[in-house]
């Protein structure tokens, strides 16, 4: 077991995530990176994957959460219908993080960014009694998506899949992996930020976020930033494999739909009668405010928009 | 005392941050941040504050903890020759950590951000057992500073004070404060980001880096970057303040200069003759590589160039 000095571990991740890439003019090893100028806006969040908190040490490999932890911050990104150009990780380790298991990490953030398009161009090394990886992306957004511009009679269309994360994150917590939940484990361990959706969506919706609280609770934010109603289609937000994982878990499909979170599927408003290639239609803004959901047998009410709050008081 | 929930403090913190800036088209409260597009190249950097790694609760106000994590960042930006535009700070909370607690922390990043002319544009908040801040800024430049053009014949020159903030740093340890600390503990405390100074040396200065980890481990990196020697100058490096201070603890006021680290000085290699306003000489760059010091007696002797390593094997 190797554990090398910080200068070390520098030049491990310099040589992990060295890249050409014309939008980028230096990247590891100074004080900052530095990107090039840029024509379009400039999309930028962060994002903070804590032990314990957000991911179980025993619930993903080191590549998985370096790659988990790069895609859900891109995640943001997506929701603006931003093209990611550059990452920086900033990573808390414990004394005993050995050096391959940095290289696993490593690997899973390239490998993520690889399929961003972006570059790891920096970041920060501390040491800690936590593990975390804090994740800070920009992107360049021609038409940036806001999350307020939905209007009465715009329809909710959706890029991804709904509830299997929760799913997969229910077998993890129960201990099971029954065949049938692979899917619903891939979905929790490995989500894909929907950057060619939100690309492809921006300019055409009027508003965008990404479903990482859960459905009900992020629509929930669209309606109220935007004063209007969400309803959604009980009949479209349940497919085949979050059926059969709900089966085999004996928990209610719709909950998971609903309620289930970290599901990173990108929720957009489109006026009526337009699409965008990806998306499916799961309901529909109307006058009013709030979150309703039109149920099988036709009865339209209102549901809670409760997300997962990371203050709220314990029950 | 209050606890709020997750949405309750987002939008204090919306509150506390709120600023127009022509550079910056959206702030908090959409899945990402949108800075306007940049006819200069950006400088972008990362940098963690841990409880118990970087800072000791009792040694820093919350205010001052915000205060001094959005500065140590800024430097960076700094060193490149960067104008910070705006910043994101993801923030690790205790579960006791209440909301008088936030705001002070939050009106310490605030004034810093007004002192950067900088906008803090969002960030992330999570539940974590370890209190952190960690502050990502954005800024741009025209000519960015990089460590390695630093050529044989060049002045090494600073911008702050050397050896202060250890001087500081290690009266909180001891426990004392006799008055003519004052200065030092407020340089550990309260650092300031050399902006102006940066940017006055930006198209002037061969190299540039910030003064963290100290002195000689810092000119150290600009050194092996640029393929030179760096050679200081005992008779430069201890000011009247920090001869004070030194003698108050019994301390070495060379090795608080060499090694101290925490100064967030700025660190320029100037062509023969050159100078910029707020910076003085300290040495100059030779051939050969490697940090000698040039001592008052005349002897110019190497010097070790290590500076603190967050991985390195307990002695």
């Amino acid at each position: 077991v190797r554990r090398s000095t910080e200068e070390a571990r520098v030049a491990l991740l310099r040589a992990a995530f060295a890249r050409d890439d014309p939008r980028v003019r230096l990247g590891i090893g100074d004080d900052a990176a530095v990107l090039e100028p840029s024509p379009e806006a400039l999309v930028w969040t962060v994002d903070a994957a804590v032990a314990g908190v957000h991911f179980r040490t025993d619930f993903l490999s080191r590549s998985e959460l370096g790659y988990r932890a790069t895609m859900t911050a891109a995640s943001d990104v997506a929701a603006m219908g931003g093209d990611p150009i550059a990452v920086l990780s900033s990573l808390v380790l414990p004394a005993d993080f050995d050096d391959a298991e940095l290289s696993e990490l490593a690997a899973g953030q390239r490998d993520a960014a690889d399929e961003l398009g972006a570059v790891v161009v920096g970041g920060n090394l501390a040491r800690g009694s936590e593990l975390s990886v804090t994740t800070t992306l920009v992107g360049r957004a021609s038409r940036p998506l806001r999350r307020d511009g939905a209007r009465p009679g715009d329809e909710i269309h959706v890029a991804g899949e709904l509830g299997m994360a929760a799913a997969g994150l229910s077998a993890l917590l129960r201990g099971v992996r029954p065949p049938e939940l692979a899917e619903a484990l891939r979905a929790w361990r490995r989500p894909r930020a929907r950057v060619a959706e939100g690309i492809a969506a921006s300019g055409v919706a009027t508003a965008a976020i990404d479903a990482s609280d859960g459905l009900a609770c992020d629509i929930g934010h669209v309606a109220e930033a935007s004063g209007a109603r969400a309803v959604l289609d009980e009949s479209a937000l349940i497919e085949g494999p979050l059926q059969d994982a709900a089966r085999a878990l004996g928990l209610d499909p719709l909950e998971l739909a609903l309620y289930g979170g970290e599901d990173y599927a990108l929720l957009v408003a489109l006026p009526p009668g337009k699409s965008v290639a990806g998306f499916r239609p799961i309901g529909a803004f109307v006058p009013g405010d709030g979150v309703w959901l039109r149920r099988i047998d036709g009865r339209v009410t209102p549901i809670e928009a409760r997300g997962f709050d990371h203050f709220a008081p314990t029950p």
